[in-house]
């Protein structure tokens, strides 16, 4: 299982390989919410998107093992993430690229290097189809779910906001398969963790587990957290930290915090950056009042298809 | 007439209202241009755009003088950093706006308490209704094209670029009425300036003042400058500096830079925002090399439709 302390290997392991975002912020926007936000920029990481620091962590380690190549599968920054570090390394990479997906983001894989393979919009075809590859080629598949390398690596960001900030403030953050937020839970142990999710995704009942639930597509304009079912491992992880909330957000409401960051902030992130803002504002809608000055939400990403309007 | 001397003094004047904005760089778009870019982010200043600058040195002035209220015309950006610098200064602010402007800068424009007041979309019909207005309210016309004390503040961003950098490269800046420009071409007598303009302004003909041009509005997606004539004191202004360079850029070669920005740099600027660096790219195609290593441009706005597409 992954722990503190290997979160902080891995934030000292990737370091010089990603860069530190900066945290931004907006007087308008914090006159229209009602508190101070902090925005950790991580639209502005290497690849577009935070997914940089689990996949450049999952390749350093099966470089040290010598791999052949990897393959994984991805329906965008993931995939970006991992042909990028690949690379790097100089390892031959896959992505198994879903149905449906955005020239965008296979032209930014392309362009790392990456060879693409198509398979069905279905998330168990995906993981078949990786499996076929890795065994065939012999190749290591990285599993953008399920592992541990991947939740200490997302976790380098928090370590870098301890850093950053003398304290850190309540954290929001959007939750797809839920690494990300595995990795926070663990390098921020005392930090209340808002998880904000798509309506359909009933966080909470996959972190009680007192029910299976069927895999499928949300269909949200959050792109980079589709997928209904957050990782067992990410799940196990998540249940113990002290403080974690679950929100969910309507599609306009993450429409409406997606105008604030483009209009107000200026930056042109992905819509699924904009869930954690969303978030935030019903909580301090809910609340009417907010119990601390500071409040920090994640950007994860910016890889926003330009024909995209919220 | 406006001289280094009084930009100088118009940077100190203002240094503490605005914000100091950050450079941004992207390797990826390095690697595709073929040379070192830095990007001033002014699409980050107070109200979003440079214009910030020159209005509260302007308003700062008036204010001075124990104005009763000022008046300006504005299809947008001007008219929200007017209406910003007046609450600023507690001075009552009226901003004629020609029709067919977006909702989004009249909803600026009042958020920060201005009285809008509707006019055709002719330029001569934008001046009389100002003057009709200070004559019958003794109000303060605060000229967007031919203030001095509007060069002044705008050539403010020259200085701060010598504070920011050791040395500061050949700069590309997008011209409207040309106030930035003759601000920078001040500020910075030794650097070389290019001008970058959209087609059907030939500013080079403007510039050698050989014949008189109609004013147009300029059919650009650059809707910052659509404005067609740059005014006389900025055109003298612009006549003494050293070495001056002028580009016209395409409608497409706009749209393919504002996607560099949005996708690569990840900042949501306005459309003309992007036309220093499509004139940027042009230097380079034609003269297929780089005489030196590091170019920057000006993002001068982030005020876009959330609506718009490149």
């Amino acid at each position: 299982m992954a722990t503190f302390e290997r979160v902080l290997r891995a934030h000292d392991h990737i370091r010089k390989a990603i860069s530190q975002t900066p945290i931004l912020t907006s007087s308008t926007i914090d006159g229209m919410v009602g508190c101070k936000v902090l925005f950790k920029s991580e639209h502005l990481q290497k690849t577009g998107s935070f997914k940089a620091r689990g996949a450049i962590h999952n390749i350093k380690i099966v470089t040290g093992r010598g791999t052949k190549g990897v393959v994984t599968h991805s329906s965008g920054n993931h995939g970006q993430a991992v042909a990028w570090a690949a690379r790097a390394a100089g390892v031959k990479c896959t992505v198994v690229v879903p149905e449906g997906n955005t020239r965008m983001q296979i032209e930014a894989m392309e362009g790392y290097g990456a060879r693409i393979v198509r398979c069905d919009n279905n998330p168990a075809r995906r993981v078949s189809t990786c499996n076929g590859l890795a065994e065939r080629e012999g190749l290591d598949f990285i599993d953008p779910f399920i592992s541990i390398d991947i939740i200490e690596g997302q976790g380098s960001l928090g370590i870098e906001l301890k850093e950053q900030l003398s304290s850190v403030p309540p954290l929001f953050v959007a939750v797809g398969g839920g690494g990300l937020a595995a990795g926070l839970s663990l390098a921020l142990p005392l930090t209340p963790l808002y998880l904000a999710e798509p309506e359909g995704k009933h966080l909470t009942r996959q972190l009680e587990g007192n029910q299976s639930m069927e895999q499928l597509s949300l269909p949200t304009i959050a792109d980079g957290i589709r997928t209904r079912l957050i990782g067992e491992e990410n799940k196990k992880t998540l249940k113990t930290h002290k403080e974690i909330h679950t929100l969910a957000v309507s599609e306009s409401e993450i429409r409406e915090s997606l105008l604030l960051i483009w209009t107000r902030l200026k930056q042109h992130v992905e819509p699924t950056a904009a869930v954690p803002l969303a978030a935030l504002i019903k909580v301090l809608l809910l609340s009417k009042k907010s119990p601390l000055p500071f409040k920090e939400v994640v950007l994860c990403g910016g890889n926003v298809d330009p024909s995209f309007t919220p």
